[in-house]
């Protein structure tokens, strides 16, 4: 397999999963409206720089999604092109990047991105998937993480791969809380590239089978004023984790990407507090206490 | 007047001043709650390294607001000294900082802080005033910008302080979009340690009969949820400004600040849009293309 077939087939493989992952979604909110934009990039020197497909959605059981994909190319600031692995001021890069923001705080939140770059001389793949939970049900958890497992374990990577997202996924600046339960991230994947695309192809195909069941068991459950406060709270540390450490969003930013599309990552609603307060032996207050590593 | 009683000096007159701004606000609103807390910082080394007074408020008129004072000192990160101005790994810093976030949209919110700097060989002064409104209320916008023109006068500053300001508050990644219709705002002031202080005491002691007079005057406006929903919205562009792009935010977090003190900087509630659209021919509307300069 050479690097050019590679990212072609790359490309198409993203964009056949988020429409896969688009017509489950729809399956789950019958009042699901989509925004599609189909938009073009310009690079470094403002010439054509690819672009990509953003799919905006908003509904009563999915508050809001973002389901995007974009095949990018061209030249790069130089400043920046300093700071990647890899040779010259030309990069081109493909992938898929999706969030669900559910109004039930009972079903949690999900983010999963795949992606493969190419960098003159080096070519890499990074993504992964993690899980962002507002009501303590363990066994939610467990099923994420042992679908990842279960999809690691070809290649022995689910241990490292899981400890890499509890480090990533972290609100340093208050007390290395992590944003969520975890999953699995990677980044630099950059060995042989036949065994490299097999991996990173065959572990997407895992996102739908390691989130939605969760939202079909959660969908209908009550929840109560507690449960949506607590939501928008922690949604709030979402955005600050977002706007201050994540490194996609950056590079997002820094390679002219669309904001509008970068930023479908963003909360719909979410509240700031100087000191949020859980009620005492609440399910809130146990959750709370679950933004840590922890063995699934 | 040496250093050591500049510093000594500005400490208390920050004090005084948090003190004075914390009255006036009280009066507007009978239901206003204060949390206060004092607290201890430790420097780079695990020092003593001074602290702060944190006054966060909440409210029926004022929805939350912030008037936190500070005074630290000690061993900075090296790394972090080297983009600084001045010499050694010792940083002296105090300041004020506040923000008041109205829950009504018919009130604008605002945001000052006054701080002085040493770091070694060299001392600076920095601060400023700006105005984030969420409707088309033009004279409010003169009344601001009049009251710092006027105080500006004797020292010929306004023009590069209002461009300074400008230039700051703008959210470079939403085609530099302003956060607001900006102020004053104004950094490394560093010349005679005399001038340079009774400078910015005077400018200072302008930030209430600046704000506070549009309260009174806007507070029973009535208003919807047209005027609602474009708040909260603007509000959503105010955390992205406040955590990808303000370098005060970062100096906090990065001189080991307190976080939840930095961040009462952030609304209380705010949403974030794919695309939001304001009606036509509307107040919102007519708002949402002033968020660039303007001599007001």
């Amino acid at each position: 397999m050479n690097l050019e077939k590679a990212k072609m087939d790359f490309s198409n493989h993203v964009k056949s999963l988020q429409n896969e992952i688009c017509d489950t979604l729809r399956t789950f909110d019958p009042l699901l409206t989509m925004t599609e934009d189909k938009w073009d990039r310009f690079d470094f020197n403002d010439a054509p720089g690819g672009g990509g497909i953003t799919r905006y959605f908003q509904g009563d059981i999915i508050e809001s999604a973002g389901v995007n994909t974009s095949e990018i190319f061209g030249a790069i600031n130089p400043e920046f092109s300093k700071h990647l692995s890899g040779t010259g001021t030309e990069l081109w890069a493909s992938g898929i990047s999706l969030i669900i923001h559910p109004r039930n705080p009972r079903v949690p939140t999900v983010h999963a991105n795949f992606r493969m770059i190419q960098h003159g001389s080096k070519h890499w793949f990074g993504g992964g998937a993690d899980l962002t939970p507002f009501y303590p049900h363990l066994d939610d958890f467990a099923h994420f993480h042992g679908v990842w497992k279960k999809a690691c374990a070809p290649y022995g990577c689910y241990e490292e791969m899981k400890k890499t997202c509890d480090n990533y996924f972290v609100n340093k600046h208050r007390d290395n809380e992590m944003r969520g339960v975890g999953g699995i991230f990677f980044d630099h994947v950059s060995s042989d590239i036949k065994s490299d695309f097999d991996q990173v192809i065959d572990l997407s195909k895992n996102f739908i089978e390691s989130y939605f069941p969760i939202v079909k068991k959660r969908v209908n459950e009550k929840y109560d004023k507690a449960d949506e406060d607590f939501m928008l709270y922690r949604r709030g540390r979402y955005v600050e984790f977002n706007l201050i450490h994540d490194r996609g969003t950056l590079f997002g930013l820094k390679t002219k990407g669309r904001t509008q599309s970068i930023f479908v990552s963003l909360p719909p609603r979410c509240t700031f507090h100087y000191d949020f307060l859980c009620e005492k032996n609440s399910a809130q207050e146990k959750m709370n206490k679950l933004y840590s590593p922890h063995n699934w």
